[in-house]
């Protein structure tokens, strides 16, 4: 089937989905030690982790299983699959025997309505119930949207009610959230309407998985360690300057309280039964991109291989997964697959921007090899860390073997790298045998080690230095003055010693969408730099980030429909 | 305990909570005839009803329990115990071998945070888990909120993309929602930042229980019907002054898409271990004020009496639940439970605004008395329909017996009807026995016949007078011109046929917050006439409602705070 040139007629996802006989989730995780007292449930296919379950896998003395990281080249703008990837690896490694499991990131509805439809895989590497996951599923993203909502209603009544804090209503930092694409929302005037409602100020909403709160409930230990870095929270400056937290307008235990729930890893299964943790999941352009650290900890203690992605490439999701989750998690990837497509390669060799989808379904092999240069720079990219790479050629319907066999090559043969054709969307566990096959070997031979790519007690641009130099392929940085006077005030602060989150697009290496490839010879731009405090991370931004995208001419929702029984249609 | 003069201390709701011994959902529903079948679990105490068993409910021939309607007289901001009252006496029911179900509203995460705290009733008459009912619940909340948001962010993108239905971008009808008393996104200015986010126009939020979103969920029957509801709503005014509803924006299917597990009824336990429904709440100034109809008609299905509440007083929720709920859902009132406070009546005798609580806690037999007026005109109203009142004392900690003792003779002499005093706060269900047994005997010898207060295709003039003058006292009404314009043009659309929803303060009987008792001599001035197109209603505004409430200087969430094994303090 994925060795024909034909392109084959796959199902969508949901009727994939609806045809798969699920198992109660309490007997999916019963292979990897858990029982249903470990579990709260949310109907009969969901459930989260118990606190005391957390606690207990913590305190065991079984080996960590070894961290597998997923992450891309330079995708385009639909993705190249990483979900897909995660996924199906897990699948596969289980199809071999091996005990494996998938700690992957949340949905938001932002996307869902949007362009990219579901995320929670595709084809037959999926994980279940993909209809919950991709709407409101345990409710993790509301109660965060919530939560991030309540330090800004609660810090415009402070600021109402007398403003003892002498809050600088010019220097708030904290916006707010929705998840949802609402493009209107992102430069908005508020407190209008005379003195009853308060003090008119420019704001915006960011979408929910954009913000500092989910930042902190995915890097968060427990209950304690998440109040703590909400207490720390900066909202907003005051008029001499200094920083207002979270606490300081007395936000911490409400906001606590509202996130009880979501920092429990929620559990779920793939299409072929094996149990699956879906759990938060940031940015990975403002911030780290990855999913929760405590299910990262919970499934490396139940498996021999935890599979996890990061988002976009290794530019933004892999390098902050390796200098900053790493870092705070204590964790070291034992290897890293990169996602590669026949279709983002010839993105990058016709230099396309905006990307024309459709031109992409063509056969070109001479497109593909001319964007190898993309793919090539992302392997460098991981090499640096002293990890095994193998890439994975996610395979769509449409691609010809003769382009698969293309980028096969040029990794074995021009790179020195294993690389494997992942057909995990169609065939499910059995289409990612070898490339699991490939990555225990390469576990298993690999004599390098780990290493992060700068020192975090170096100086705040040092660290931005040797990632725009190191990873994006920028000759120079140049760090306008209010980033400079930002990078004093923040070692003012004594967030000198923090690792630093880069916002960049995503469209390319480079600070730039348009430019594809590997671009050379720019210089980057540093605007700002601000600290994350709860979440423990610098964030330096670099051109304008879109923190809150827009639906496109024909939203997804638009074709969305459900019958009277409830059996929904055009959602994935 | 309850007949001393001295003030008895009740430990806080939720430790209230904390100490009963909650029993596993499926064996509460066992005594009313459902199974686990016929649930969907969310944790071990919280479920929601099947679609499966709602249509079996809604096919059996088993007789209709009674409805009990729960309202109350002219509250204080802290409310009078209506929930409280509600869950108590479905307790009392119960406690005398009956056969009742409570079906009362979900809570909004606003008074939560702000003044109220929960609502889930109180002291030994909760439904339980409380803690969750006042937090995320199933998501109901979240739903609405993101429905009612999708909605209006494909309003917004459709006039970005080209604008093809010329909707005129000053006659959007659709605001944004959040379940967070936000007072700053009253009104605002959306869309700035330049071409890439849009047109500018003015727009603000509401909560969302205010939305028409939440009382279509309420109205509806089932899937298909609330499909259509939701396409029929009307969004905005095209420059031709024609209606643009949520199906010409291509929302409908995703929007029910987001709903179709907020439709199904919430079943949770009472502290005493019987079955309750707890689903839906829309405001009763803007909306119809009650739970969802699909749980009533299950729960009547189910039980001999359902107690439900209506927001407010006789003269909003009651009198919506009347002319609205039971008109478009075919139910009669068996009889009517009027709640009144010693607290309230002394407000009203004292003709306090704004309140003073504090000043409320002394004795004051005469102030209690000079506020009969209040009580008198809201039983008046409610025996208009054709319904026996009872009035219910609801007993609060410092309340002497000499007051209770005036309201209840003042009940039995002057007015001729029944009432009892409640303690169901203090006593759970055992409290409430007298007033269930005159509820019981009110039943059995009612002798009259329950008629609604206007007959619906008379004159929308008519429907609005019949309101303004019989329930609130009014002398007359003034139209103004614009309201007069939106009539006639109600009439063109077809909508002239609708129940009137009237949109008034609910801190006075007048639409002058300021005047307690039972106002006379004035005029209702009507603004504005709106249809609610989804719903099924009119609404017709009188002076400025709040739809998006503020938090205090001290709000409840600044009081909140969660150890480090989840036990929340200050919720409640």
């Amino acid at each position: 089937m994925a060795s024909s040139d034909e392109p084959t007629e796959v199902p969508t996802d949901y009727e994939i989905a609806q045809q798969v006989e699920t198992r109660p989730i309490t007997e999916v995780v019963e292979p990897v030690g858990l029982t249903e007292d470990d579990l709260e449930l949310y109907g009969d296919e969901t459930a989260k982790l118990t606190f005391d379950a957390i606690e207990r896998l913590r305190n065991s003395e079984r080996e960590d299983g070894d961290v597998i990281l997923v992450t891309g080249m330079t995708p385009t703008p639909m993705g190249e699959g990483k979900t897909v990837t995660t996924v199906g690896l897990t699948q596969a490694f289980n199809h071999l025997g091996e005990n494996a499991l998938a700690a992957v990131r949340e949905p938001s509805l932002g996307p869902v309505f949007g362009v990219k439809g579901g995320a929670a895989g595709g084809g037959y590497s999926q994980v279940l119930p993909m209809e919950d996951i991709n709407l409101h599923f345990t409710g993790d993203l509301h109660a965060l949207t919530s939560a991030h909502n309540l330090v800004a209603t609660m810090l415009d009544n402070h600021i109402k009610q007398g403003n003892d804090l002498d809050i600088d209503v010019n220097r708030v930092q904290w916006p707010r959230a929705i998840d949802m694409n609402d493009r209107a929302l992102r430069e908005t005037v508020i407190g209008l309407g005379g003195e009853a409602t308060g003090i008119p100020r420019e704001d915006g909403f960011i979408l929910t998985a954009a913000s500092e709160m989910m930042a902190v409930l995915c890097l968060a230990d427990d209950l304690a360690d998440l109040e703590e870095r909400v207490g720390r929270i900066i909202v907003a400056y005051d008029e001499d300057g200094d920083a207002v937290t979270a606490d300081d307008i007395e936000a911490t235990g409400a906001v606590t309280i509202l996130l009880k729930d979501a920092l429990k890893p929620n559990v779920v299964q793939t299409i072929e039964g094996t149990p699956a943790f879906v759990h938060g999941g940031p940015f990975a352009n403002i911030a780290h991109g990855t999913n929760s650290l405590i299910a990262d900890e919970a499934a490396r203690k139940l498996s021999d291989y935890l599979i996890t992605e990061a988002g976009f490439g290794s530019d933004l999701g892999a390098e902050k997964f390796m200098n900053v989750v790493c870092r705070l998690g204590g964790m070291e990837p034992a290897a890293v697959t990169l996602v590669a497509s026949v279709r983002a390669l010839k993105y990058h060799g016709k230099d396309m921007w905006p990307a024309d989808l459709d031109a992409l379904d063509e056969a070109d092999v001479e497109a593909v090899r001319a964007g190898f240069e993309n793919l090539d720079a992302h392997v460098r990219n991981l090499q640096g860390f002293g990890v095994p790479v193998v890439v994975a050629v996610n395979r769509f319907p449409g691609d010809t073997s003769e382009e698969v066999e293309a980028v096969l090559d040029h990794c074995r043969e021009d790179l020195g790298i294993e690389a494997a054709e992942s057909t995990v969307f169609e065939e499910g566990g059995a289409g990612g045998a070898d490339l699991a096959e490939k990555l225990m070997t390469a576990i298993e031979t690999n004599e390098e080690t780990f290493e992060f790519l700068y020192d975090v007690t170096a100086p705040i641009e040092t660290k931005i230095e040797a990632i725009a130099t190191e990873i994006y392929g920028a000759d120079s940085v140049s760090i306008g003055s209010d980033a400079r006077d930002d990078i004093e005030r923040m070692d003012e602060l004594g967030f000198g010693d923090l690792p630093v989150v880069m916002s960049k697009t995503f469209h390319s290496l480079s600070d730039d969408a348009s430019k594809k490839g590997a671009p050379t010879g720019w210089d980057l731009e540093i605007q700002e730099v601000y600290p994350s405090a709860g979440a423990g991370f610098l964030v330096a931004l670099t051109s304008d980030v879109l923190t809150l995208p827009g639906l496109p001419d024909d939203p997804a929702a638009a074709n969305m429909d459900i019958d009277d029984d409830g059996t929904v249609s055009g959602l994935f």
